[in-house]
């Protein structure tokens, strides 16, 4: 084993919909030595990565962990442990990862009731509702908190209290809202929550935050038929990250690490101080943009700060503008996808990306590559 | 975002089942600063991960990628994709991971035919061979080549020349051997395999290589149903791995630069440099426990190079011996499993931890503890 050049990875400057930055303690955490997944030490730093997920989540859950697998893994593990075969679920779509819901939905063989929004709106209260009540009995509702592939934040404070009352629970993703505007599972009484690591929370993409409530486990253990995915079986998981500490699949140990100490920089900075940053850089970027006479694509009122989307002005070639912005820059923005390809860029500032650096940058990189 | 102090942990001598210690280089990899997944960069990053891999495995098989998940990930993987309702299987259990392919398999609605053997022992092909010819015809028989929870290994070659006769295609678990012993896809015929990064090839655990050959992929593009398992499904996964790079899920970035980096490792050492190795430190292993009068599980014949087991001595407690080779050596070791547990301990050489000092300190560390 030789001594030899190692790896080189350009810095990019990431304002574009996850990846974010990764802060350089989050990076040098990771290049720690790897202990076993049952030595004492990771199970106890397991355990704090338990804690301040709660507190992130702003819950009381003792089931709150980080699933082995991206955010995308985090969605199946929400929908695979409380879907059995022939469940009805109303799933509510206005981008692609409401979609993506109905794609795994089905495939666990739930009986999916879509209801379609254009990308970019949100969805009122009275609307799914009127689902509840006319379209028969469902065992969820599950929507997007923030869209990533729109933009949009959906209101989620108060939908419960009607899920509820038809008997339904209430599952929400929040893989890029977690971390950069509140995600209040106990005082908004959600079910089933999940995440990903690679956007507000700050760490690499690797692992996904998931948190079931009381109402929700008390369907899981009492499913008729096992979980339809091993890997992401919240019964098995369970006893490995509960008290048995019984042994399911060696975690990525340097991910958790990763994650624990993003988490600690949420902590330190503290949510609210979070939140009022990510607010605060976005407003600053929104303004620059409506300088140069971009129009936005989602309304104020239900703007995401962490991820805007932006019209591309008339004439613009979108791929050979973020091609230039990339290779002159340094600077990764991303294109809209379905219904959205070539009409719209989108622009992340998450997590540690979410600097005003970071935006005074961009706008003069985009009004240098518009002029020309 | 202030400057605090940094999660510390301390470097201990991974000889477990696995995870292995990692090479200084694959932890400063991690350390780098992280890509989009679409980044130019990342992709060129992807495919020369690729070729590594095949080059591993001794295939030319197109589909071969990590899977964004552990070893149980891939695991899960390799049966989820080939399975459909209904499919009848033949898994061979020796040995705990048998017995959750078995599990993992009925998920996905196999029919399985288990054949079990003691936990320590291989299968003839005969006994394979008689499966085939009086259960009827089967679609897949699937063994382990390197069972972590007995240390035995399962011959393989010449094994895929009956499976192919009866119409049922090979399916191995290398996820222990691949990068410690020969792992032959192409000259053996196997239709699939898949491993991990955290035992032989060195990288911290975080994603499940996977390889499939021609009539496996012949399967999977006629399946009749969708994949059962949507973060798995190897027919998304191939559009962003293959040549139309569409998003699928973000990848776990920083441990595709580990594994980038433990296979550069792999490449400069030379496959069968690398077998010897962990060969002469097993050897080097065997002679030392066979002096101090400890038995082996496994019969030189069948013994794994890179996981040795041997049998506690009677009137040994197996818990305390291990927690204080961890308090006062700082050497993980393990226990066994299933129907092994308290018969056995599981000493691991892989990888990075196959090292001739490492040998040397757990013999010594041994020799006195069962000495007092």
């Amino acid at each position: 084993m030789s001594i030899s050049t190692s790896l080189e990875i350009p810095e990019r400057i990431l304002l574009g919909p996850g990846p974010s930055m990764v802060h350089p303690r989050v990076l040098r955490a990771m290049g720690q030595p790897v202990l076993g997944h049952l030595d004492p030490q990771f199970l106890a730093l397991m355990s704090e990565i338990q804690r301040q997920l709660r507190s992130v989540f702003e819950t009381k859950n003792e089931m709150t962990i980080p699933v082995s697998g991206t955010g995308s893994a985090a969605m199946e593990c929400a929908l695979s442990n409380f879907i059995e075969p022939g469940d009805s679920v109303i799933i509510c779509v206005n981008g692609y990862f409401g979609t993506r819901m109905c794609d795994m939905a089905a495939r666990y063989g739930a009986s999916v009731r879509r209801l379609d929004r254009r990308w970019g709106d949100v969805f009122s209260f009275d609307e799914i509702e009127a689902e509840l009540h006319q379209g028969g009995p469902a065992k969820l509702v599950a929507l997007v908190h923030a869209e990533t592939s729109t933009g949009a934040l959906q209101p989620i404070e108060g939908l419960s209290e009607i899920v509820h009352r038809y008997g339904a629970f209430l599952l929400i993703d929040c893989v890029t809202s977690l971390g950069g505007v509140p995600v209040k599972v106990d005082e908004w009484d959600v079910d089933i929550a999940y995440s990903g690591t690679q956007k507000c929370l700050g760490a690499p993409p690797g692992l996904g935050p998931v948190t079931v409530g009381p109402r929700a486990l008390e369907v899981l253990r009492n499913r008729k038929v096992p979980v339809g995915n091993w890997y992401l079986d919240l019964t098995l998981l369970d006893r490995y990250w509960g008290d048995a500490r019984t042994y399911h699949h060696t975690a990525p140990i340097s991910m958790n690490y990763a994650l624990y100490e993003a988490l600690q920089i949420v902590r330190e900075e503290g949510l609210e101080a979070r939140f009022a940053r990510h607010r605060r850089h976005a407003e600053m970027l929104w303004q620059g943009l409506e300088e140069m006479d971009l129009a936005m694509h989602v309304p104020l009122k239900h703007r995401l700060p962490m991820l805007t989307t932006v019209r591309i002005p008339e004439g613009i070639n979108d791929a050979a503008l973020r091609a230039r912005l990339l290779k002159e820059y340094n600077i990764e923005i991303a294109g809209g996808f379905g219904e959205l390809v070539g009409k719209i860029w989108r622009m992340g500032l998450m997590g540690y990306s979410s600097r005003p650096e970071n935006v005074t940058l961009l706008l003069g990189a985009l009004k240098d590559l518009l002029s020309r």
